[in-house]
């Protein structure tokens, strides 16, 4: 097949016909699939059903140190699910606070704080006339919702195969006082799937910002998520920043989310003692304490690190045939055409596709009226506004492999017929 | 015995010496028990442990309307949970968001939103000069912290066996715009398990605010903590805002944390339909929801308000006898002495004892010093600050019958020698 930009007129407008029969026929078998979220499939969440015997009316609901995990008390979590989650992500377990099943909502409450309260004796953000934050693009739209809700005003940072543009990040880091933070997705972005390479961590770590209460937000979602045996390897930012002497400049994040089940999970912050000292005197005026029981569950449940990956394993050879259920679809049916290029990831959740220039809205709206949810176009840049119209995010996770098939048939043939159209509008 | 105050010098110098010798023979007993937290006892959580086998991997983790528990969603909490808490608190499920484990942490995240956001389109209440609470006194130290670390200045409102002083309620509330809101705990009130009378709550229910974006928030939380067969009734305040066009002025909480384990019950906010829908919007952006298996334990637990009831029968057969034991030792010792005074509540978690003035901080100090640990004098006020140092909080629901029966001779003791050396000092 020719790349669509060779074909001259007449060609576009038989291959036009053509793609809109079929794309006819499709709207007509009446599909009802989503590929709209990071969701787990059912199969994965079946699959993990011991999970719910790991305490029972016959256990010790008591930590190894004694504490009753039913009563209240404990604001930053028992030791156990410090040290799992910890491990999961390379950090000390003096470096955590373990959070409900939401790290979504903790990476929310961190900007609230500093909204309320500023960062380490700083000026509380809601006191300035101006915050902003820089927001890697592509990148996760429920980042950007919070910044927004906030009113700060976020910054477009083009992504890399190496994470994001960091000559731009430092540049805006280093000599705007109105900067406060950054949201990465470091490992397996969301929804790239790329890995911050060593040098950009490195470069992140030697950061000197303007604003002594900027802070990279460093959501750790996808630390245990490989596709394959050897998965992306993400340096540790904790330990590059002790180097560098910039310890207190990052907040990480993860959750139990996609390993457990994502609604009943465990999650955590990690930072700095300093960091960590000042969320824990706000913190302690919010709550008493997280579910324990439910922390007890997933320490017992994986014990340890080595738990952990056994178990990540079995996630990922469920997902990955989705994941090349997809891509060889894309392959073989794009390839060459000169309409679309797409990520190859080796974990995370998302395959992350570029259309031709102001496709994307189009595209997604046809899957829609023919059945197939997709992320709205836009909803992976800040504002919802993707300036070249041209990203779609693409979750494989939830459906099935039959519904996958299905689903990714009917976009392949959005994206050739938006692209059509597009060549077709450009000629006139 | 005669009351302290009909004593003469030489007689109080005796008895002085009598205690002393007493309170010395205490400490050398070495004591470590603990009365300062409403905490359920062990015995009261042993006896609830099948809860833990409610859900297992052979239960269908779906509910009624088959939403999978175990993945993303829902907001606002599955239908079962919202019908179980609106039924202990005798609102509409259609009143209610269903939240984690704790109740606290809803109303602090309330009146967060409030400082970021406003209250239905008004200005953010970080943006004002002066933002100000009413806080009936003796009341709950944690509700307390939330608006003092919020900057959020507070006013004593003193309560009487019906509720809070309602003339002094409508002048503030009435006429000072600044006044934004009030802490209720309405039911078995915290400390003192006073439940406000039918007339305080219709007076509270035809408040005429000053400020529109003025809240009561009305932390019920001991809706179904009766310790006897006939329990104190609270008026429904929704019922009676609807009668007065005030439904939008009342945020009403409550919590399993004293029904199932208090570190991992369900929680929920009841408000208005204009109310719900705007913290909806906002949730939205902080969370995708909560843990709702969680949520489908407690269901299924319980099926219904008659299940809520005769569990709860179960924690008063427990509980009843360790306040009736402190009552018994009060009565019995201090009766007659002129030198105290005590609630005799019909539910809750507290007693409430008012010394002499000026002699709570003694008496908690002395019991300390002797290994008996109370709630801080002064933690009943704002600021910390009882004007009368007076007011101590005994919570006798977490230590054994027979730990208690210690710590409140000690108590009385620690309470009669304060009130002797203070008439000492008095006299000179």
């Amino acid at each position: 097949m020719k790349a669509y930009r060779e074909l001259n007129r007449e060609e576009l407008l038989t291959l036009k016909e053509k793609l809109e029969k079929e794309y006819e026929k499709e709207k007509a078998k009446g599909l009802k699939l989503d590929m709209s979220r990071g969701k787990a499939s059912v199969a994965q969440l079946d699959m993990e059903m011991d999970f719910l015997d790991v305490i029972t009316s016959k256990s010790d609901v008591r930590t190894r140190s004694g504490v009753d995990c039913r009563n209240y008390g404990l604001l930053d979590g028992i030791e156990g699910a410090k040290c799992l989650l910890g491990d999961m992500i390379g950090v000390s377990k003096d470096m955590i606070i373990v959070f409900g099943n939401s790290s979504l909502n903790i990476m929310y409450d961190t900007v609230a704080r500093c909204m309320l309260f500023g960062v380490l004796g700083s000026t509380p953000w809601c006191k300035l006339d101006k915050v902003k934050f820089l927001c890697p693009v592509p990148g996760y739209d429920r980042h950007f919702a919070i910044t927004e809700q906030f009113g700060i005003e976020m910054i477009n940072i083009p992504m890399t195969e190496d994470g994001p543009d960091m000559d731009l990040v430092e540049k805006y880091v280093n000599n705007d006082s109105a900067v406060k933070g950054i949201w990465c997705v470091p490992k397996y972005s969301n929804p790239q799937g790329y890995t911050y390479s060593d040098e950009t961590v490195k470069r992140f770590a030697a950061l000197k910002p303007a604003a002594a209460d900027f802070r990279i937000f460093w959501d750790n979602a996808y630390s245990i998520h490989d596709l394959y045996e050897e998965g992306d390897e993400l340096l540790d930012i904790f330990a590059e920043c002790e180097k560098t002497g910039n310890i207190d400049m990052v907040y990480e994040f993860c959750s139990t989310s996609k390993v457990t089940f994502p609604g009943s999970g465990i999650s955590a912050i990690a930072a700095s003692k300093a960091n960590l000292d000042s969320i824990k005197s706000i913190m302690t005026i919010q709550t008493i304490g997280p579910d324990k029981l439910n922390q007890l569950r997933h320490t017992r449940y994986f014990e340890d690190m080595n738990g952990l990956k056994a178990h990540m394993k079995k996630h990922a050879a469920i997902i990955r045939p989705k994941f090349e259920a997809v891509l060889e679809v894309l392959e073989r049916e794009l390839g060459g055409l000169g309409i679309g290029s797409w990520t190859n990831p080796k974990g995370g959740y998302f395959i992350s596709f570029e259309s031709m220039e102001g496709c994307a809205k189009a595209i997604v709206e046809k899957c829609k009226e023919a059945g197939v949810v997709l992320t709205g176009a836009g909803a992976t840049y800040p504002y919802k506004k993707d300036p070249a119209d041209s990203n779609i995010r693409i979750a494989p996770t939830f459906p099935s492999e039959e519904e996958l098939a299905k689903a990714t048939d009917l976009f392949v043939l959005c994206v050739k017929l938006a692209s059509v159209e597009k060549l077709l509008s450009e000629a006139v």
